[in-house]
């Protein structure tokens, strides 16, 4: 690559749709145990991480997706003092999670420890909190480390994946699931990211409502959000609880916040559980 | 073209991004007096319209965008009977203010009767509403049309034009809009289309907000929703009133609609007026 733009496509074969990135160098390549590890200087957004070919995070829009998988599952857990991150190499959550100041340990668990190395280089802002004394890191198989977890030792669960194939294809099944709920207290909540409203309302993400219900989770809410760099430029994280209506949460502590977000407040919150017309029909 | 597949892409320069379509052939293609018209099929979005190399709409996604740009007017005012829809050409904002029974009148007013005809012909769905005897079109300016116009005569007023630039570029201005609110009756209420708010919250969606005020509305509102197609798959209206707080609406109203809807409903009305943290900034 010279120092003239070029750009970076992401191709989403089964949708007929692409988007991509204008960028004006190729900052590190490597291929990991697991993937294949590109970040780019792009014109417009900051730094960018590719994972196999798939976007994952630039500088501008991480805030979106980031926010959305943490606030909402934290402000509806009535004291969350226990998270653990599943996924999140780029320690993003994480960043997010330590924000709760009832938050007393969390772990991040990422099968691919050279996705934080490498975040850690380009992603600083994503990696600031990392020495916070609250956080612990393990890289290796969550599934594993959740196994080995005890039962009702953890009040929120954040499954920050990967598209549903590779690493992260153990992540949306029932056995998994079974095994997140065995490890969540009383009260507990999970989050995971479940794709495309547009493109997978139908599939992935009834799919999810189907392993949840069967893992023994009884209250189910997925919330759209907007995140451009993912396909359909629409994305979701769905809610899960045995104990708990997932679509109550802690109003008063969200609207009074005492933290800084960019996008997440009270009214995205209340906002994001209201469901289109069209994922009512897939859903119900 | 041949009957192998190819991509449409549509660049968007200022913030070095694109989104791409695969399309299998080019059904249509012409000349106007005001802007290059394509009518491309998709692979997977049904019929695409470009208008000057710009995304417009596409069967699968469009309900987005005609949704929001309807419904949540319309449900603010308290009895719309007169409805004016400046641009809307593919006829798809003037079919879902239709479904409302408390339209008596509907005009679109479209500068470039082409659009019209080459929808009629590719998208019949949009236009299957344009034989409602309530439906009255005019193909001319939006401007001037509105000037003819007696003062205090409509209740709603649509701008559902394209970028401002080109044609649509007067549509944006303190003139223009103290037109439509001479227009409007007691009660009016206008919505325009603001275009994306990660890219133009800062810019255009703060500068319409300073017209709007110029012009004498005094209650304003930039409602985000998704719109995959155009940049940053997401896009946003603004609504405006010198009488009305558009904050609030028929609530009851829209929780019993009685029309069908893919996308809108009471909850995604709610969740559209609470603004993001990042706009919050940029806005107040």
């Amino acid at each position: 690559m010279t120092n003239k733009t070029t750009w970076f496509e992401e191709i989403w074969s089964p949708e007929g749709s692409s988007f991509s990135l204008e960028v004006s160098e190729l900052l590190h390549t490597e291929q990991s145990d697991y993937q294949k590890i590109d970040i780019y200087k792009t014109t417009h957004w900051g730094n960018l991480m590719v994972l196999d070919g798939c976007y994952m995070v630039t500088d501008r829009d991480n805030f979106l997706y980031h926010e959305m998988m943490t606030h909402p599952v934290l402000f509806t857990h009535p004291d969350p003092k226990k998270v653990l991150v599943i996924g999140g190499g780029d320690c993003g959550a994480l960043k997010e999670v330590l924000k709760h100041p009832t938050v007393k340990e969390a772990w991040q668990v990422e099968i691919d420890e050279r996705v934080t190395r490498v975040s850690e280089e380009y992603f600083p802002d994503l990696c600031d909190s990392n020495n916070d004394t609250r956080a612990n890191f393990y890289f290796g198989d969550g599934i594993a480390w959740l196994k080995e977890r005890p039962a009702n030792s953890l009040d929120v669960i954040i499954i920050d994946s990967t598209d549903p194939v590779g690493p992260a294809a153990g992540l949306f099944n029932r056995e998994f699931l079974g095994e997140c709920l065995r490890a969540l207290n009383t009260n507990g909540v999970l989050v995971q990211q479940s794709e495309s409203p547009l493109f997978h309302s139908n599939t992935l993400i009834k799919d999810l409502h189907t392993e949840l219900k069967a893992a023994g989770f009884t209250s189910l809410k997925t919330l759209p959000f907007p995140q451009p760099i993912y396909p359909s430029g629409w994305w979701s994280c769905t809610m899960a609880s045995k104990d708990l209506d997932v679509t109550q949460f802690r109003a008063s502590d969200a609207e009074n916040k005492v933290f800084d977000t960019q996008y997440y407040n009270y009214g995205i919150h209340l906002g994001a559980l209201c469901t289109p017309e069209f994922m009512k029909k897939a859903l119900d």
